[in-house]
């Protein structure tokens, strides 16, 4: 397979910058205890709360690993458990308003480093791009 | 931005699935040894040898990390650190017999890879990815 560096590798530098990025300029907003490896929570979670099995299943990170990152942004107070109304056995993992916060500056800081990249390529090569990488990750 | 899922989660899903695939595979071909974070050395290293620094460069990774993960391939039997002969204050991280076994599987492991991802989404589509990828994703 040609076409320069493999697709690991890119992938593997895309998601670093594309984390630097998003965490340097959440620091910058007021959210400096936020680490990388919280973004298979945050990435995931609604705002209406979510389970801790399906935030495993979204993120494919183990549930051990998921239960853990719970605990750290708990702790910092960006989310709670509590009782899944619908079932009364579960619980669900709800953002507080500082998780809501987050959420709502991440997905801006998210929709500008995707415009800056489609007016690197253009536009209709960056949707083609999307297009193929959601046709790669198949959820 | 619309267009599905966002880059960051795309290229973390991508990612996973690759590296799942690259070491299970490798461990089916007798490197169940390895791990996908030693990615971070074996997918930058030249056959002929390569500098920590300039891993930890091509990789992205701080020097520290690629310390530890030389050591622990050292300690596989996957590298050798050897006086580099163009300086000999300097140290060249070489791969062994069992690294370039490693090496020569893994390229092959990763052709498949990405064959199979060019056959899924047609080979036109794949080289605009692969093209906007490279990119995206400045050396």
């Amino acid at each position: 397979m040609s076409g320069g560096r493999d697709v690991g590798i890119l992938a593997s530098h895309l998601l670093g910058a594309f984390q630097k990025e998003m965490f340097t300029q959440l620091a910058a907003e007021g959210h400096a205890s936020l680490r990388p490896r919280h973004g298979a929570v945050l990435a995931y979670i609604d705002v209406e709360g979510t389970r801790a099995s399906d935030l495993s299943d979204r993120s494919g990170q183990h549930k051990q690993v998921i239960g853990t990152l719970i605990d750290e942004l708990e702790d910092l107070g960006y989310l709670e458990r509590r009782p899944d109304p619908s079932d009364r056995r579960a619980k669900l993992v709800v953002p507080t308003k500082l998780g809501r916060d987050q959420m709502i500056r991440a997905a801006r800081i998210r929709d500008e480093i995707e415009a800056r990249y489609a007016e690197k390529v253009g536009k209709p090569s960056y949707a083609v791009f999307k297009n193929v990488f959601n046709l790669l990750v198949q959820p």
